[in-house]
């Protein structure tokens, strides 16, 4: 029988001991280790043994895409997690509004303060630039999406945004000797400008410093990225899928995979995200897909943070919030609860750490009788790769075509 | 906060149970075993699964190069460990000198007897063949490596040593129908003619026999390779790397990858070598560079040679001449112990059973406390894949990139 699938992840999930436990060691989580009672667990490499996942190139990863040969860089997913449609060849960048003075970034996020970026990114839309579209939407907080559509663009150049402050902003250069690397550097430069030139007098920055304000007086642009083909879930496994995410760059990639997004009210990807309207959200969205995504942020940035105790509470709340009414109400359904990378505490940022990973559903169910990094590293599915948990999810879910005959 | 990573390898360390035991379980080990109850353990291929490495397959893998991209033949890693630079596309060869009566070898290694070889080197190193660039160099015993440099070669040609005795050597033979392969099995076949012209009355050679030594009188050549390109591993993972070893061909395999070579008095490669000035070495060069690599080859040579004793001795030494001190003096370290392949006893030669390796640094400790085969079995690495290997060290050591953002 044809069943639902439900992959959750609890983003930077995975850690390494601090004074002989981690987080999800020292975590009370009972309905997490009744999932590992009833399934099967293992430790999962999401993109590959040794390699440090950024979030991106994980969730490819776990969506059954390689990202050695799908991933182009950010751009094009920040692009899509605001909700714009690009085309093949189309270049995208992350930007970021910062303030500068007499030279120097004085804050690269110009003091996270959002006053008038809406209005600011309105104007800077309208931006124009000789033989190609520009669009310019804001993202959340001081963020925003730059893409370019055009012929002849180039992704190889080089970022605007020095990634320090008390420097200059940089100028793009080609990273090739390409016509089209050059003209990209190029109309990347001249935006800059006239974003420069439209900030410095706008109204909105007379108030903002009027206030004692940051000004939002440049544009920093990163994460540059090319636009590339890739075939829809749905094309390739024949399934529906939806996403329940509250960050720009999952649901980005979420949608580049053509998968459907699903807004939920009061999901901000913090500590404090309302999880369970996440949850009643994803009992809702199993009703009417096939697969369903549910990502959970908290414990990565309590990770970043170095905040044990935070992540042992996001993961005690996702626990109780979480997984306990989903076990409690979703039947029929393969569940598969991971990590998309591991975030030890001791290091603050993502590690090539497997994450520990369990499946309920028709499974052979093994001894592990506690979800963590080291009963789930004695788990029945071993040590298994990102790139095929959806078909192994889907074969239990009786989904998948046999290969050959 | 970058730390230092140390990989100490044991040749061959792998094995199966002779009698219900292998020499590693009956060993006594301590300081191995203090490894294993503090860092993370596992199993390890390092080629592939149900692959037999070579000693140079394996530290191609161990080094993170795919060999099966990386590895054209043992002729240009033995090359670059005697100290030759070799140009892409030079074809290079392992050479012995050897003993020919009435046109049948009576010994491939000229009686293992090094009486003269240095002189006879010298003089079939000036040996001219038109339109190419002859360099043929001593290595250790009766060995050599000859070079061929020049334009449209390949190595795609038989080798002339018949691999056995009582048999005549063999003509080189192209191995397809390239004009390249015509041309270089040609240059070979003159090459070996006028070697054995060159040796026949030679002066070094009446000595030898006036001394009833077997003359070195032909030159077998075999292990063809032409110069791959490989990127150095500083340009590819960014970190400064130092080989200790004491075999010509892990010598070469680690200079062919930009690694710096540090010669140790008293090294020998077998049995008997000063495995504590190793040691010393190796604390030295962990100062200077972020990567060091240790080799060890006692065992191995024990393996080959079905000495079950000698092998479990050669692990005590290294227990307590090598790890011991190790563990005592090293701090701010990602250490790794395990073998490049298994060698076992019963039968004499390279097998594809995994090799037990452990890990100490920042890891999430597992409940192995021996480091044996079957106790890594049970670790929280489960199976890795060699060319993995050094990521994994490096993302613990925090000197890994995010792969996407």
């Amino acid at each position: 029988m044809k069943k639902k699938s439900l992959l959750i992840v609890c983003d930077g999930l995975g850690d390494r001991p601090v004074n002989g436990v981690t987080p999800l060691e020292a975590a009370y989580t009972p309905n997490m280790d009744k999932m590992a009672s009833e399934g099967i667990c293992g430790l999962m490499d999401t993109v590959l043994m040794g390699v440090r996942p950024g979030s991106d190139t994980a969730h490819l990863s776990l969506f059954g895409y390689n990202p050695f040969k799908y991933y182009a860089g950010r751009g094009p997913f920040e692009a899509a997690g605001v909700g714009l449609t690009l085309k093949k060849g189309d270049v995208a960048f992350r930007c970021n509004f910062a303030s500068i003075k007499d030279d120097k970034i004085v804050d690269r996020r110009a003091g996270r303060e959002e006053e008038g970026l809406s209005e600011l990114s309105r104007e800077i839309n309208n931006i124009k630039i000789e033989g190609i579209e520009l669009i310019y939407k804001k993202a959340a907080g001081h963020r925003a999406v730059l893409v370019l559509k055009g012929e002849d663009l180039s992704s190889n150049v080089s970022d605007t945004d020095p990634e320090g402050e008390a420097i200059g902003y940089n100028k793009s250069k080609p990273l090739d000797d390409s016509a089209q690397a050059a003209k990209t550097a190029d109309i990347l430069n001249e935006f800059t400008q006239k974003a420069i030139k439209l900030l410095a007098e706008h109204e909105v920055n007379k108030k903002r410093t009027q206030k004692n304000k940051l000004p939002a007086n440049i544009i920093l642009a990163r994460g540059v990225g090319m636009k590339a083909s890739i075939p829809s879930i749905k094309e390739r496994l024949g399934i529906s899928a939806a996403c329940i995410s509250a960050t720009t760059l999952i649901k980005g990639v979420a949608r580049e995979v053509g998968m459907d997004l699903i807004e939920v009210e009061g999901a901000s990807g913090h500590v404090d995200s309302n999880i369970k309207a996440k949850m009643r959200a994803t009992i809702k969205a199993l009703k009417k897909y096939d697969f369903v995504f549910l990502h959970l942020k908290g414990t990565d940035e309590a990770s970043h943070d170095g905040d044990f105790e935070s992540k042992k509470n996001m993961l005690e709340r996702i626990d109780v919030e979480v997984i306990g009414p989903i076990l409690n109400d979703v039947k029929d359904c393969t569940i598969a609860l991971t990590g998309d990378h591991s975030t030890p505490i001791s290091i603050r940022q993502h590690s090539a750490d497997p994450v520990p990973i369990v499946i309920v559903g028709d499974v052979r169910e093994d001894k592990v009788k506690k979800f963590t990094e080291r009963e789930c590293a004695g788990g029945g599915l071993n040590r298994i790769r990102g790139l095929y948990l959806l078909n192994i999810m889907l074969d239990i879910s009786d989904r998948v075509k046999l290969y050959g005959a």
